[in-house]
């Protein structure tokens, strides 16, 4: 199985996973249960996509990845919200667990809300003066804890990823970002590089993620882009195998969703080709840097990539 | 004469000041003080810039802006530039006073090399592990101190002064980035306005301002790009006053610099006639997100904006 080496702790990360986001709970143990079958050893879940019982049901001998959401970024709330994550997860440690966003909201009591979402009661959404350092600080007692072995950061830029390694005590040991032909993200990738911090994209299928929340962009789907069918058809792959491969090639990890047991075989396979330098280059100048996930969509003040 | 209101101290910035870079030593003076009796009320100086004494004899009695260089962001260092900036100026205290990047470099003694610049002696970039938070609140204390009015940052991206307004005690008043028809920073714009952060553009005749450093980014230049050109003529002003005012129009102040007496009253006089809704348009329809001074070209750990 194709890994990336984390620092710090030298762990292997797959460099194709499972991405548990819309995976719906009726379906997740039993999809989950099939991606350990099929061989799948990363799974991304996250406090906000609301499976991770069901998830956990699924098989408790998984490797899981975790994301702290916006509402726990205080203190007490980031440990609070593992001890939660794991429970329902069913196991004793993630081997990451990545910041969801860098942004902050209002605390909301799992009892009252879980997964709380962006919005509060009345549909509005409410801002916490919690800094990145703070929150960043209660990910490190997480790992000092035992209830994560590395932890990382999820939708960051450059600046704020530069001012966490300026206080970090345990470095990032990852950066998740969405990354696909549509948003190449070359100057992210090479900064993640130059610091030898693991990327993970998400996304990979570009506007098709989006596609069952009602979001259209007008753009060509990736998945029947001349460019990828044709690449696909050279390699006697699919679309899907070639959009996975163009970040995998490059040491980029990926975590495709599927609810079909056949993908979700197909895209752990996606390691099997090569492509050519060529041709990762003719998908890289589809870039029109259009980011389908920006939380300014959902209110001006969250433009965190801005 | 046009003015941004700054949120708390209610202080008004001039829309149109007078921009300091690569003026020289011999000229400053005089160019200062001619800048002073064409009416100009704001400067926008620097530690890099070599030129605040000058700059200061130019007149005691300008209205001045600093900004606070890389090298300077512990705690300390911000207090003792601080004062070394208004010594060389030879005034009390400035209106505005920005932090130059969200980037720390490794401390570099005055009496060493002032101005520091980007480069140890030996060639190389060192970063200096300085979190954001202790550069701003050395920031709040230079305000404590009556040396600064108002402070701000400049080239920050949306998560980096989004982390500062969570942990803040005087929140930035204004953010000055690259801003020109080529870089329109549409999202950064939006922000600020729903942030109440006042915004100045710099570079706003665009890859002109980088031509004297020998930069050539093979772009027609906007002073007489067509769209600019034909602007200018349906208005009888020139390119660089349309190139001014499609910011100031909006509320954004500028700074730009001139050696010439004649084109520093006519920068300053940019106020005087209105573009159209659809002329800022077809102007920010030029849009190529084209970055002209971006650090990851110094070194690639310095990518700020990734």
């Amino acid at each position: 199985m194709a890994t990336v080496v984390l620092k710090r702790t030298g762990q292997k990360m797959p460099l194709v996973g499972f991405g548990l986001w819309k995976v719906t709970k009726a379906t997740c143990a039993e999809t989950v249960y099939s991606a350990i079958k099929a061989g799948y050893r990363l799974f991304d879940g996250a406090g906000d996509y609301g499976n991770e019982k069901e998830a956990g049901k699924g098989v408790q001998r998984a490797i899981k990845e975790g994301l702290l959401w916006n509402t726990f970024h205080k203190r007490e709330h980031v440990h609070a919200l593992t001890k939660l994550q794991l429970e329902l997860w069913g196991i004793e440690y993630f081997d990451l667990f990545l910041v969801h966003f860098p942004i902050a909201l209002q605390y909301v009591e799992p009892s009252h809300r879980y997964p709380p979402e962006w919005w509060g009661d009345d549909g509005k959404v409410y801002l916490q003066n919690t800094p990145m350092h703070e929150t960043w600080g209660a990910m490190e007692e997480i790992v000092d804890a035992g209830f994560a072995k590395n932890i990382g950061l999820s939708n960051s830029s450059g600046s704020i990823i530069l001012d966490v390694l300026r206080y970090a005590r345990i470095e990032p040991a990852v950066l998740q970002v969405e990354i696909h032909p549509y948003l190449t993200q070359d100057n992210l990738i090479d900064l993640a590089k130059t610091l030898g911090i693991a990327l993970t994209a998400y996304s990979s299928f570009g506007p098709q993620s989006y596609v069952e929340l009602g979001v259209d962009k007008g753009v060509t789907s990736l998945l029947s882009h001349d460019v990828v069918a044709a690449t696909a058809q050279a390699h006697k792959k699919t679309a899907a195998q070639v959009l996975l491969r163009w970040s995998t090639q490059r040491g980029i990890a990926v975590v495709p969703k599927s609810n079909s047991q056949a993908r979700l075989v197909e895209n752990l396979d996606c390691n099997s080709f090569d492509i050519s330098e060529e041709e990762i280059k003719k998908l890289s100048s589809l870039n029109i840097n259009l980011r389908l996930n920006d939380p300014r969509d959902i209110d001006p003040r969250l433009a965190i990539f801005a």
